[in-house]
This record gives C-alpha cells, structure tokens and sequence, in this order.
C-alpha cells in the first residue's frame, strides 16, 4: 500500500506530546510546501508543538525542508574558512558592522544573509542603508563573488532563499505561535545554513530589550541552535548576552553606523567595543583557532586599522562612499534637531530597553509594519548605561529628531524610561558561551 | 479608544494558560463569524484550547455565540414541560425510537433535534429514514406545529440552526481539535439549547464503542454539558452509560427499527430496554416528577401500549406507513443474505464494539465520509453479550448482507471482534446519574 500522510493524525500525535520521526516532519512540512496541509492544519500543528514542545531531531528536520524549499548559496568554492553571525536582536546592536570586518581581516571570509528591523529591534540592513548609495540586494552568485573577492558581504535573503520560513513566519505571526524554542531555532538556522558559510556563530540576547527575557531561555535556544548546525556538519557556536540595557550609546540608523566606525577608528571603549571582540573571537575559536590567537588577533585587527579597511572596501563594493570610514557625518544624514534630556541625580539602577528601542522607532528609526518607511537619520544616544552615577554624564541621553515636537515627546518618555535609585546591580555582558563543544 | 480585539494577544493569552472573560470569548467568536478571525487563528487558538483547557464559563460563552448564530426552535407556546434527550454516539443505540414515545405517552412533548451517523456510530435520522416514506426535513416552525399536534418530532438540524458550530466541526475535523470537553460540551448543548426544550438530558457514553473510553472522563463532560444547560436556565441531567459493547442486539438501520417496535411491543428484555427506561425515567425526574414516579410511569407507557401508540402518530406525522409499528417486516427492507455465526466455546469476555460498529458500516450500514450513501436493509444481529456463554446462544451473530460476499467477509472478521474465555466482568449499564442537582 501507498504511504500517505493522515494529516490531522499527525496533528493528533503532537497534540498528544509524541515525537514525530525526520521522515514524518519532512513529509508533514513538504506537503504543507505543496499544499497537501492547509494554513489552518498547520497553525493547529504549530500550537500543538509550542505546548508539547519539539525535540532537537524534529527541530533539524524543519530546518532541512526549510532549507530544501529555495536557493542557497554556495561557498563551497572559496578557499579557507567562511562565516556567518547572528544576532537575535537588540536596541543598539549594531555588532555585525565591526565584527565582519574584524574577520575579514583575520583571514576569514564573511557572508552574512542578514534582515531588517521590526517592532523595537533594528535590522543590520537598515542601518547599512544609511549610508547614501549602498544596496543590499544582491543575488546569491554576487555574495560569492564579493566573498571572494574582498573576503565580506551583508546582504538581504532574497524571497528565495527559504521561502518555507518566509510562509510560516507570516502564519506564526498571525496565530500566537512565535513562541517556541524548536521553532525560533529551525527558523534561525535555516536561514544560516542556507547562507553557506562553514562556521556560524549565533549572539543569543536576553533581557527586557531582546525576545527572551531569561538567559536560561536563552541558553536552551542557543544549545537548540547549536545542535541544528552540528548536527549538519557546520561548525557552529553561540553567546548568550545581555541586552537589558541598549548595548551600544548608539540607537538609530546613521548614529549606529557612525558609533561603528569611531569603535573601528579606536575612538570608543564601552560595552559595545567588548562585545564585539568577544563575538570576532567566538568566531574565530568556533572555526578552529585556538581561544587565546582568537582573542589577539580580533585585537589587533581592531587595533591596526585593518578592520576598518575591511568595512571601507564592504562599502565601496556595495555602492556607498567609503569616505564614512574617515569622515562618517560627511556622508551620513544627519537629524535636524538635536536636543538632550538629564536623568534625575542618582545612580541608573534600570533602563527600560524595549521601551527605548520603541521610542527610536516612535522618532522615525523603524517600524511598526514591514511597510513602513524609516528615516535614517533620527535615534537617540543614551550616554549612561546600568550603574552610571549620573551626575557624572551630562547630557544623560542626546536626542536627534525629525521635529521639535519629537524633541518634548520623547524627553517625555525619557522620564519614565530611565529610572535612578542609589545602588545597581550591573548586568555581566555575556550570560554563557557554548563555544568548545563545536570547536575543532 | 474604542476597543478593539487584538487576534494574535487573545489566541496568546489561551496559549498561556489563562481564562478569557464571557466577554473576551463572545468577541473572539463573534469575530470568527464575521471574518475578523481566520481560519488558521481560530485552529491555533482551538489547539491552545484542546491543551489548556476551557472553563465552565468559557463553555457557556462559545455556547452562547453558537446558538445566536442561527434560528432557534421556539417551544414556549406549549403547555406543559418540553423535553429533548441527547446521545454522544454508540452502536446499535436507538434509544431515541422508543424513549420519545414514552416521554410523549406521559405528557411530556418531546422536541428532538438529531444527527446522521458518521465513522462507527449510527445516527437516528438515518434508522428512521430506514422506514419507507418517512421524512426528516422539518423547518422550526413545523416541529413546533407537529410537538402541538402530536406530542413528538424528531427532525434533522437544518442548515440554520447553529451554524457557526457546523462551521467549527468542520474546522476542528480536520485539524486534530475534536478531543476537548469544553468543545464538545459547547457542541452539544448549542444545539440542544437552539432546539428550544425546557428539560434537556444527555446520555453520555463511556467504552470503547464510544469517542469516550473511561467512565471518568464521560462524567467530566456530563458535568461540563449540565453546568452550561443549568447556566441557560434548561432543567438539565445526564447519565454516564456503558458502551464496551453493543447496547442492543440490532446493528443496522432496519434492524434496529424493527428492535426498537419489538421493545414498544413488550417482546424484548434486556440491557437496551432497560437503558430506554432509566432514560425516560431520568429525563421525567429531571422535569420535576419524583423518581419513584418517574420509574413508573416509564413502565406504564410501555406496558400499556401508550408508548407504541406515539411511536405510530410520529411515522404518520412524518410520511412513513404506521403499519411498521405493528407488522415491521412488512414494511422495513430486509437484506437480500442472511447468514450466521458462531463464536467458539467459552464465555464472552470482551466484544470490539468499534470494531462491530465498523463492520456494520463495512456491510454498507453506515458511511466513512459524510456523502457516501447507506444501505437502510443491512447490518448484525449479535446475539450474545459480555458474559454469554456461547453454547446458550445460537447463532452468535445473525448477518444481514448485501451479497455472500459479503456475507463471508463478515464472518471472518467476526472472528477478530468477539473474544472468548473462562470468565467474564460484565460491565455496569449506568456508570454515573447527574440528575439530583438540576430536578426543581
């Protein structure tokens, strides 16, 4: 007799917490591809697996028709390691700008697939296309061919590169299924492996500015993560991180590029600058080098110039002006008015991330829809971060805005997004590292 | 700011556990009717629902949305109590042909809104329309008229009474959230609250010829069908009863009119007359009438031919030959095979009433699918029951088939469904009674 997929006993069987075999998952989620499983099945067969939960097998079994469903693109022929980062969103995360370069300068060669932002997250993308001129469409043979070439490129996933994920996506959004671990994590990954690259490094945030607010939480996507890409022989690690406070001073399109290029340049320390030599030493120690070269060739590459030469030449290659390396508010939109706002007198014991993140976008730094237009030049700088006295800071946090009236609202918010009392706990900057189980 | 209901949030909040307001429930609905909840929303939140559970009130609410859905039976222009009784579904269970004649017999009118079969379970329009002529298409306002007129009208649900919960089975057939109490429950008691009766009792089965294997479980619904007919004012009771075997000896549409007429007849004894009488009995006492009163006038009504006379008016009123009452066979189809089998010796232990179900079906009963088309003539006779000894009982099983074909099939599975042994439990007929709390 014919094998067939009996859909709503499949559903059933999840619904009842049992474990799906691979063979199962592929074909319950190629039919799904094919038609064979409605949008109504599927929403049933999702929430049914957020309550009951996926295994790791079923979550690598996702993922592979995820990937199977478009294109991919194909590293295989570039010499020497390639690689891939990911964060999972934040307010101020603007870590791929200094990290790709930092690897492209250690020998590495960088093809990141990155999206853009929504809600109070911003998107890599976004922020690139701050700068006049450059585009971020290119095709997947163009991201081999720039790999090669200048050793990076950050482009947009076209609609081909796993429009599975695309499809269920838009169906979580709509069903209350985001929430699931296996899910967030077939999702993710998918998207990684399709990009090609050999090693893969996820930057998992947690804390009120990023989706998971627990870094235990965080932990069990960033193992589920792990697993996907080990499990098909890509080399692959993650850090959970803190995003309970912006990570950089920088919120907004054009201010984070410019934030970027001083940490480049060597103009700034801070939380942000530490974050990104742990994430190009991740990295580094995922693809093979041992932790301490990883640690000091991040630094030098940092400390010689030679990654913000990578990021000129990323630039360049793309169709910006890479005078924003040297001169960035030459080149960068700048906001027409610019105010600032002082935090009551005290020590900062909390700062409300989602909600600062919500308020750069309220400025014009993102969107609420897919649809909506941002303007790259407006955002904020927020100069004190969990533990600041700030007496000490003045201006607590700069504003650049579209209009004086988006000046006095958001001083507004300001007063109930930062809050000050006389001690603070100061969060660590990375919550866990799974970096040795996957390293070679 | 108007308020507005927020799709993704609610089905979340199910998700998560919590218990939605009447309010939130009736919106959430309300919705789904009019297009502002998709098809694949409603399954997510269902599933949610499946694994979270509903409450009693959430019930009562999803009941309410369903019966203002559509048209309601209006029974408030007769004199005295109306009365409706419910099965959830079993095999060979054509308690209805001779439960409503007694209730009519005893003054009660008797308003009964059925079902068709489906899967293993007969449905009693199905075996009514196994008499020659007899309709089961009556609007609202003719089973109001022929209640007037008569006493009794069992009629088929048209298009127009709860529609929205016709549009929820089909939705919940196919997406793995059929098994929910808080479902099933609001299912029920929508339509028995759209059929317009005063006095409502379920007869919920328990037992592997059941959806409902465990006695316990099947109490649980009863108490969830009770409290939302008590919440809506309906004098409402229900008994937990046995069906880990065939309620009564005939399986088939012909043959269990034919059954059901021998019972009015006082040719029959057994646990399916017994069951009609706990019923007529319990659907009076939950009315008003005293136990001791209601048990009588039970047996009066049969006894004295009372119940036969009804039974005789309903066929007229609804355009079958009352001549079925008296001389079945005469006007009933009968199966152009009969055969016979016989169990080995031994004591019955245990019968797949499913699996006898299934067979019936199989011999052309009952359907797979809701458009397939029945054979009114076939089905089983099974003689023996749980605890038989099989040398008392010949034949077994009597065969009523549409070809030796047929015939010879039966036979063979039989021997797979009727299992044989040194001694046997006999289950009780009556698991639960939940009548005391409702009887005014």
């Amino acid at each position: 007799m014919a094998e067939r997929l009996d859909v709503p006993a499949t559903i059933g069987r999840k619904r009842d917490g049992d474990e799906l075999s691979s063979r199962e998952i592929r074909a319950f989620f190629t039919a799904y591809l094919q038609g064979g499983v409605a949008e109504e099945q599927m929403a049933a067969f999702l929430m049914a697996g957020v309550l009951q939960g996926f295994s790791a097998d079923e979550a690598v079994a996702m993922t592979d028709v995820a990937v199977a469903s478009g294109d991919v693109v194909d590293l295989s022929g570039l010499a020497g390691p390639t690689v891939d980062k990911h964060s999972t969103g934040g307010v101020g995360d603007t870590t791929t700008l200094v990290v790709a370069p930092i690897l492209a300068a250690c020998g590495l060669q960088v093809a990141k697939l990155s999206g853009r932002g929504l809600g109070h997250t911003g998107g890599t993308l976004d922020k690139l296309e701050a700068i006049p001129g450059l585009g971020v469409s290119l095709s997947p043979d163009q991201v081999t061919a720039q790999v090669q070439e200048i050793g990076l490129a950050v482009a947009a996933a076209t609609a081909d590169v796993v429009p599975l994920d695309k499809r269920l996506y838009a169906l979580r959004d709509v069903t209350g299924t985001v929430a699931s671990p296996g899910l967030i994590a077939a999702s993710i990954m998918s998207k990684k492996l399709a990009g090609g690259a050999s090693t893969i490094l996820l930057d998992v945030k947690v804390g009120d500015g990023a989706f998971l607010a627990d870094p235990e939480a965080g932990l069990a996507l960033a193992r589920q993560c792990v697993a996907i890409g080990t499990a098909r022989d890509r080399a692959t690690g993650a850090l959970v991180t803190d995003m309970s406070q912006p990570l950089s001073h920088a919120v907004g399109n054009a201010l984070e590029v410019a934030h970027a290029v001083e940490v480049l340049a060597g103009d700034r320390s801070g939380r942000f600058r530490d974050l990104c030599l742990e994430l190009a030493a991740a990295a580094m120690q995922v693809s093979g080098r041992s932790a301490d070269d990883a640690r000091r060739d991040a630094r030098d590459a940092l400390d010689s110039g030679a990654a913000a030469e990578r990021l000129s030449d990323l630039v360049r290659a793309q169709g910006g002006d890479p005078a924003v390396v040297e001169t960035p508010w030459e080149v960068l939109p700048a906001a027409p008015c610019v105010g600032t706002w002082q935090a009551p007198p005290g020590v900062v014991t909390d700062i409300d991330t989602r909600g600062i993140g919500a308020l750069a976008g309220g400025l014009g730094a993102g969107r609420q829809r897919r649809d909506d237009v941002i303007d790259p030049a407006v955002g904020l700088e927020v100069w004190v971060g969990i533990g600041s006295d700030t007496a000490q800071v003045e201006p607590s946090v700069t504003i650049h805005a579209a209009s004086d009236d988006d000046l006095a609202w958001a001083r507004d918010q300001l007063d109930d997004l930062v809050h000050v009392g006389e001690r603070a706990d100061v969060p660590p900057l990375v919550h866990h590292r799974l970096l040795e189980a996957t390293s070679t």
